[in-house]
């Protein structure tokens, strides 16, 4: 099977290595918005052809996994798909959208992998990003059945798991599990004045982690799943009204409630 | 030297192991509310011998550590001065009112390394826990100097830096960079619904990690520094805010900046 992969970075790249790896694929072809990073893709051994465009790539390859930001995705692959050879996927954050423009295309199996890394570029490719790990499929009326198993034995033969999921109850999920959680770390790390640097420990560290993560891919993410976002924030905002109401009448029973309701909430995530 | 510690749990017992390691102790005396964890950490070998009260231990030891949560630690320590042998010092993440409350005690020196996990109990105690950490010392105007020389080479010895810092600027810094980031993580996973918890990736965990804390403990912080706690949250929620605008009006400029800036801080931590 010929692999198809436009976008070379973290999540493309280890996609290649991955599927190398399983020996699922005989050939990769790729192209990305960026020539170095095609050529320092070619030089790690991550792809066997460097292609012009998504639509070069979508007519070699048996399945084409698009791993571009998610405001280029749905575009990428509406112009690719006339000239498609095989199936199409991506692996955006966000699939409500992306979803809804390609309704018309039964080729088309929009996917999330849940799993990522505030590292970017194919530098920091690894072969094992997705083992394990859950992929989420959401596709809609129109997805022809036979493209939706294609996918599914795709991402299997790579160690995940695969499930599907209504695209807007993914959003609203994802909103929560991973949107919210970067938005919160921007937001932290962002007060912190530049002299307590050195009064942070490991705890900030790890809790703001993710702020590292992309500006482009993440502002993109931010706005395609906006209203679902402030929904989360409302909620959370809610949440802190609650610690701060405690912390104000110096409530020892309302903060034990919930902190052990968190701790509860957290062990169980494992 | 004899070292006295006064609660042997994760802080506690990763103490005794450092001190130890670096052969800076002949013995080791401590106490601990709980039996139960006074004899595992015999059988551990963490402790040289089990007294039975804080003022044991004080009275036996050159320097005593009091490891216990932050609102008992002024009571204990108070308590036990009068019989010291040598100096007393703590390990609490909260100073202001412990550097108050122990004013008129001169071989106390409040202090607080920055070093810690979400896992208790001396099972967990680690030689490393400290090495290469920052620890804050924060004297009061009544503090003897040569007290304060004397923890400060306790700690220089275990492979820390040492530093001297006012217990209110302490308490205003560590309510940021610590405190609030554990009621954050506590709040984000306080809202997660059970049934999207498979749905949660690396990046959830690690922002939520903090609230796996003990709860105990962590109470005890929040409300001995709730006056600075509230007003980062006041803070963090004026930083909320301005991603909310963003979002409601798909401000793109305004977001790539809130996210450039944070993960410009984010970077700086390294």
């Amino acid at each position: 099977m010929i692999l198809g992969i436009v976008g070379v970075g973290l999540l493309g790249g280890s996609l290649s290595l991955a599927a190398r790896r399983r020996q699922v694929v005989t050939r990769i072809v790729a192209t990305d918005r960026l020539p170095g990073v095609l050529t320092r893709a070619m030089e790690r051994g991550l792809i066997d052809e460097a292609l012009p465009s998504p639509e070069a790539v979508a007519a070699h390859a048996d399945l084409t996994v698009f791993c571009t930001p998610v405001d280029q995705i749905a575009g990428q692959a509406l112009a690719a798909a006339p000239h498609a050879k095989g199936v199409l996927t991506d692996v955006g954050s966000t699939k409500a959208a992306i979803t809804q423009a390609l309704a018309q295309v039964p080729h088309f199996v929009p996917g999330h992998p849940l799993a990522g890394s505030e590292k970017q570029g194919p530098e920091y490719a690894r072969e094992d990003l997705f083992a394990g790990r859950l992929v989420l499929l959401t596709p809609g009326a129109g997805t022809a059945p036979e493209a939706i198993e294609q996918v599914r034995q795709f991402w299997q033969a790579l160690e995940t798991r695969v499930e599907s999921i209504d695209a807007v109850e993914h959003d609203r999920a994802l909103a929560l599990t991973s949107h919210l959680p970067h938005l919160l770390a921007s937001a932290l790390v962002g007060i912190l004045p530049a002299p307590w640097r050195l009064l942070t420990a490991s705890g900030f560290r790890d809790a703001t982690r993710l702020a590292s993560g992309s500006v482009e891919l993440w502002r993109a993410i931010f706005l395609q799943n906006r209203a679902a976002l402030i929904e989360a924030l409302l909620q959370l905002r809610e949440q802190l009204r609650l610690y701060e109401d405690a912390l104000s009448t110096a409530d020892l029973e309302q903060l034990t409630t919930l902190l052990e309701q968190a701790k509860h909430s957290r062990d169980a995530l494992a």
